[in-house]
């Protein structure tokens, strides 16, 4: 890699890794707002997002003009595709803590509703799985993108099990039932942002090493999730 | 653009045309399989998105020749940026079809569970917006992509009513609640769908005019969505 490519490269993951900085911690304000104050940190997070939405379009600028003035070739190039959809997995991530928060805010309209307790297992899981995939592209390593792949199982798993309890609390109560299907929308939005952790993974291994694990992984993941 | 460029962008556009294609068909028959023979649809609708999932490696691989081969830059270089998002979306979608035939399958488990009407509605409406926002991206026509945002819309509302319908359905009867929910999830993917179909209209909007409409439908999106 010539010394200006590397520059500009290095200056693009120090900008992933700022943006990622901030979905973590919209993914923690989304977790958060199921626990308390949703009103206030729905807004806040909804603020972020505006950020986080600017941030992507600036990083897929940046990429095209790195296509345009390096003319990147075999490894190089491969990278800078990964950015392209790295930040496009972000930006979604950050879409999908909005969402949760949202609807934190709307299980608020019923008092006292009995989140599943495994819910904030569920979301620590999956943060980690963001900050975790980051980690191993910014540093190319394929080693703990791997690391990565077993953890989106056991959000799956997790996710079944909130359902399966929810699915309990609508059947014993109608009343219950809207703000059930708002709590089962967010652990739906928690097992996608998940899914895209592990996009990201997935994509820094064939990166690295050049095998595709994406679509082998998805036959189990699709025939697990709801 | 160099005749070289040119033979293999529209090479390029014939395989997006062609991967579309089986994408469309496995909307429907995803829809299909809620009106019947979900079990032997939902195995047909899997199959298929194996050839999708090899389509989608392909193309990718393809444009990355390309970025390398031609080195090209300004319009020609976001036209096969956008070729590598919208090969994404189309990938995507064809997941969400593999959901919504295997969730098909599961609310077959409930006999006669009442399958909201206007279901089909919005698979329809979907599977025009994926249909149109293809060809416009093919054609390059952002008249025809601005057309297909409102689309979104009228998916989002048909959306709710269902989940309205849904709700009053677990609400009136606790055994109905595992099929509902089942229920529910096919109707999220489906609205999903039309996401990505918004995506590649607005991305085909960006290509042609340079603007950038993406973020500012998000908003009005994230706040009506469940």
């Amino acid at each position: 890699m010539n010394k200006h490519l590397l520059r500009d490269m290095e200056d693009l993951h120090r900008e992933i890794l700022s943006m990622s900085a901030i979905v973590e911690e919209m993914i923690d304000k989304a977790a958060q707002s199921l626990r308390g104050r949703p009103g206030e940190l729905a807004a806040e997070v909804a603020e972020a997002d505006k950020i986080v939405d600017r941030r992507e379009v600036h990083i897929e600028e940046e990429c095209l003009k790195m296509l345009a003035l390096h003319q990147p070739v075999a490894v190089d190039l491969r990278r800078i595709a990964t950015v392209l959809k790295v930040n496009n997995d972000l930006e979604r991530i950050a879409d999908l803590a909005v969402n949760i928060a949202e609807r934190a805010h709307s299980i608020d309209e019923t008092p006292n509703f009995p989140i599943p307790r495994k819910m904030e297992e569920m979301v620590t899981l999956a943060t980690q799985m963001v900050r975790g995939a980051l980690d191993a592209f910014v540093n190319l390593d394929a080693e703990s993108a791997r690391r990565i792949l077993p953890l989106d199982d056991a959000v799956d798993r997790l996710n079944c099990e909130i359902i399966g309890e929810l699915q309990t609390i609508m059947q014993s109560s109608a009343k219950l039932v809207p703000a059930a299907l708002h709590c089962f929308s967010a652990s739906r939005h928690v097992e996608r942002i998940a899914d895209h952790a592990t996009n990201i993974a997935e994509d820094v291994i064939y990166l690295v090493e050049g095998d595709i694990v994406r679509h082998k992984h998805d036959v189990a993941r699709n025939s697990r999730t709801q």
